[in-house]
């Protein structure tokens, strides 16, 4: 079980849709893995710093933080962690040649002139005492990861093509090895000419009799329309017993609500192409 | 100040994208007002109130929860506040003539056949002790609004034409109150031919010199594509003076970029359509 923290103002400003977390929270599913709770504060050291201690309480496996590791003065995650850690910057050797080697390549591709490390590129290499850091393999800014206590805090940058990347590279083998061998099995059916609150009770009587699985029903528009997106999911340690189970609540589920005098048919709201 | 709360677990399993969140806080943003924090939880009634009682001791004037009021047994946002003011749930009479009305008005529409008042239904006017409820245009929960010392708690439904109706009928006019005539202007520059890690020392000079100013730069892609885009927003008493102050340190900035060697240009970034 884990936690997200996205920090920006431009999330709290709706300059910005925050897809990162919806990426992250779909890919870490996938896993078997549960995400309890995703944060979004300002890019504020004392914000990021209070928001890390909360999540630290609550005993997560891990919290991974996204945005605010890039050269500029509002970018302060690290410094945040820091301070929620109480522990000082330093400037970590290895993040330092990561720095640098991205930097010479730039100059020899052309893109920038000098490969001087000023104070605001060397800021991406000051982690907090204890972190090491994660290789960025598109941007310039290395991802981080410490522990705290039984926490394993990991710092990703929030230009997408870069949070994912490092995710993909260093955090996948991290996190499957925490949970060990589980899956996530989802499945969607549009229900029409019944009313949600008349499928209400249908389907709390099918999750009564399937207690592994997870149904969910979602009005496609709203609920006079008639039309609902129904989802079941399931995690569990074998991808054919998820299958099967949601394959048996699906089909009582369909059952029923024909029974009552509606109609199902599979949902195309359900993105099968997830990673 | 305040906080937006939205609960679902598609929002923590990543089948849904929080476009909710992002719709609340622009168009909060643009009356002037700051949202400090954003937090995703899922349905659940504990996490619902233990969410609940962190965002009232953080002292926000106003707290907006978004989904969990519908007639499913998920829907357990009133429980999570009733729980988290140490209030019981009642009947409240506003809340079921509204409710009443609704299935009255899809039964003569035939889009259903009874009216029956099932526990289902009695559910969405069933609200925390001295909360009433706010008219839905759309569908058939109602908002639900309450006051706690010195905050507003205010709960909209999830589904996003509903939770836009309820909030431009009865909540604008309660927030402007709330924040007196305030404006938000902001405007975004893209700028070409440097790093960011070369305009970050020009942005915090021209944001010394513009203390009212905000400036955020955002990597295009990635930073070596040297293609950023810079955003300036400003929050003020009248439009004309935040239009003056973000203008003037528009043209700083502009000049100091292009005395480094770099290009700009106006945004295509920017949505001027945004409400």
């Amino acid at each position: 079980m884990g936690e997200i923290v996205t920090t920006g103002n431009e999330l709290l400003i709706g300059k910005t849709l925050n897809t990162n977390a919806q990426w992250l929270t779909r890919r870490i599913t996938s896993l078997g893995i549960k995400i309890a709770r995703i944060t979004v504060i300002g890019d504020s050291v004392d914000e990021i710093s209070q928001v890390l201690k909360e999540a630290l309480q609550r005993k997560n496996q891990f919290i991974i933080t996204v945005g605010g590791l890039g050269p500029t003065f509002d970018d302060k995650t690290l410094q945040g962690i820091a301070m929620a850690l109480q522990v000082e910057l330093k400037l970590e050797e290895q993040a330092r040649k990561m720095v640098e080697d991205k930097y010479k390549k730039y100059v020899e591709e052309g893109r920038m002139e000098n490969v001087e490390l000023t104070p605001h590129r060397v800021k991406m290499a000051m982690l907090p005492q204890g972190a090491k850091p994660l290789f960025n393999p598109v941007g310039t800014a290395p991802g981080v990861i410490m522990k705290k206590d039984d926490t394993t805090i990991i710092a990703l940058p929030g230009v997408p093509p870069e949070m994912e990347a490092i995710f993909e590279d260093s955090v996948i083998p991290i996190l499957k090895k925490a949970a060990g061998n589980r899956t996530f099995f989802e499945t969607s059916i549009d229900a029409t000419g019944l009313m949600e609150s008349e499928v209400a009770p249908i389907v709390e009587k099918v999750m009564h009799d399937n207690p592994y699985v997870y149904i969910k029903s979602h009005p496609k528009l709203k609920e006079k329309a008639a039309n609902l997106e129904l989802h079941l999911s399931t995690t569990a340690e074998d991808s054919k017993i998820a299958k099967n189970r949601v394959s048996k609540a699906l089909i009582q589920l369909t059952e029923m609500i024909q029974a009552k005098g509606g109609k199902t048919k599979p949902s195309a709201q359900l993105k099968t192409d997830a990673p």
